[in-house]
């Protein structure tokens, strides 16, 4: 299966010791290069390495960088490949995306501090401020509001989905549904981050943004402050997170205009932020 | 209480909603300096911000840098110290290492690129032999092997020492024991690579480190190739996960010569990697 590697351990178990055969969920890093700039002279910059679980590589890159903020439609890039090595061999690890020629990307967004102002130095306020000066407008107010009914369904039709996990315990998922609770697509990684990073790219690279106001996001696991500025940058209007979120995703989550959801279970769940667009029957 | 703040939310539960106070876990950043070089010429470096949570702030730093590569003793270091803002005021999320003025710290190791090599481009193998190259020695091949009875029991002992956790349900947790299984200290972190720098901080700190041949370390999520380069580093010669490893985390704890347990339950875990220090009754 892709995502995963079979290995021999030991298990021991009600005092017996057996040998078996098992899946781990693979770890592998990828680094992420940037090809831009006019046709006559293409600059070429790698932007970051991360540790992911090969898949879906392309939406990772893509998302990755519309979530920076380098780029904002599928319509900007020109073409993403993996690189080839000497030999002429594909890496697999190392991906391209060329930007298209009279694309400028504004790479001090990259290069920003999020966290940091000259006012109070380097804290909580500083970096909600950078994501809702960076994501301002990107949430939209717009939109019926969701009967919890549909959002108390959408962590088992992600465990349905969920192979890899099923098969290895080691991966977070992120899926997106649409507003009667279809799943549309979902992602599975060792990292959360790249997760997320992967269903951004892969509603850029499908034209879907267009209707991200019409999508729930749904996070198998806690909710960070990374991981609500991300869905800020796509422009999430409804972020589900199973586990718990930290204080300063539910400070983001209020500041972009996101409503935020923890703890969320068949039965029951809490609500963070902007309620307005739950519809409590 | 420390790491948690108090929010209102609006719980929906069996087709009612109520609106409460609960405690969600505290992420705010951290920045750490360093402070080096000869007496009448000193260097200060911004070298890191990370998403944490307050609380064990001089651990988590000296923990960083131990893990990185940049100081191995306590003696390397000078004082650390919170930094003074303009007006006056202490800003508790800038922490300054100062290290002793004859003391050289190798910076290029902060710069190393774990995952490339020349020979073969980027990709997990490089990354184990980078690992391997600087842990060289550091984890113990010595001692008495462990009962497994002694290592089913560590969850659960963690978890009733999880205090913030407890309350709200978003943070990951790393513990030192003994070799009979006693709890020598736990730390809390929105942050599972935190989690893990603070105990080799607080080890540092208390001059434990030469005693690390004697420690077992656990995790209570995943193991990543990330949290098993940092106990490489440190020198633990057993990990154990509540949860799952990765595949490049077993490949890397193959590599350092660490024995790595997975899924650890009171009745059953899985042994990964070098099992001769488990004893099997």
């Amino acid at each position: 299966m892709n995502g995963t590697k079979n290995i021999r351990l030991r298990k021991f178990k009600d005092h017996n010791m057996s040998v078996m055969e098992d899946m781990l969920a693979v770890e592998e890093p990828l680094e992420i290069r940037l090809v831009y700039g006019p046709i006559e002279n293409r600059i070429r910059k790698s932007i970051s390495v991360t540790m992911r679980t090969p898949g879906h590589d392309e939406w990772l890159a893509l998302g990755f960088l519309k979530n920076e903020g380098v780029i904002s439609q599928i319509s900007d890039v020109l073409k993403v490949s993996f690189t080839t090595y000497h030999k002429g061999e594909l890496n697999p690890n190392i991906i391209t995306v060329s930007l298209k020629p009279g694309y400028l990307p504004d790479l001090s967004d990259m290069e920003r501090n999020f966290y940091a102002t000259s006012s109070c130095g380097i804290c909580g306020k500083a970096s909600i401020e950078a994501v809702q000066s960076y994501c301002m407008g990107q949430v939209s107010t717009h939109g019926q509001p969701i009967p919890i009914s549909i959002l108390s369904d959408l962590p088992s039709k992600l465990r349905e989905a969920q192979m890899v996990f099923n098969a290895t315990g080691g991966l977070h998922a992120a899926a997106c549904f649409d507003q009667v609770g279809t799943l549309i697509m979902h992602t599975e990684d060792v990292g959360r981050h790249n997760a997320m990073d992967k269903i951004s790219g892969c509603l850029l690279q499908s034209n879907k943004l267009h209707d991200i106001g019409q999508y729930i996001l749904l996070l198998s696991g806690r909710a960070s402050f990374e991981l609500i500025q991300k869905a800020a940058m796509t422009g999430f209007p409804i972020v589900c997170a199973v586990g718990a979120p930290s204080s300063l995703a539910v400070e983001t989550a209020e500041a972009t205009g996101i409503t935020l959801i923890g703890f969320l279970k068949q039965t029951s769940c809490n609500v963070y932020s902007h309620p307005q667009r739950i519809q409590h029957s």
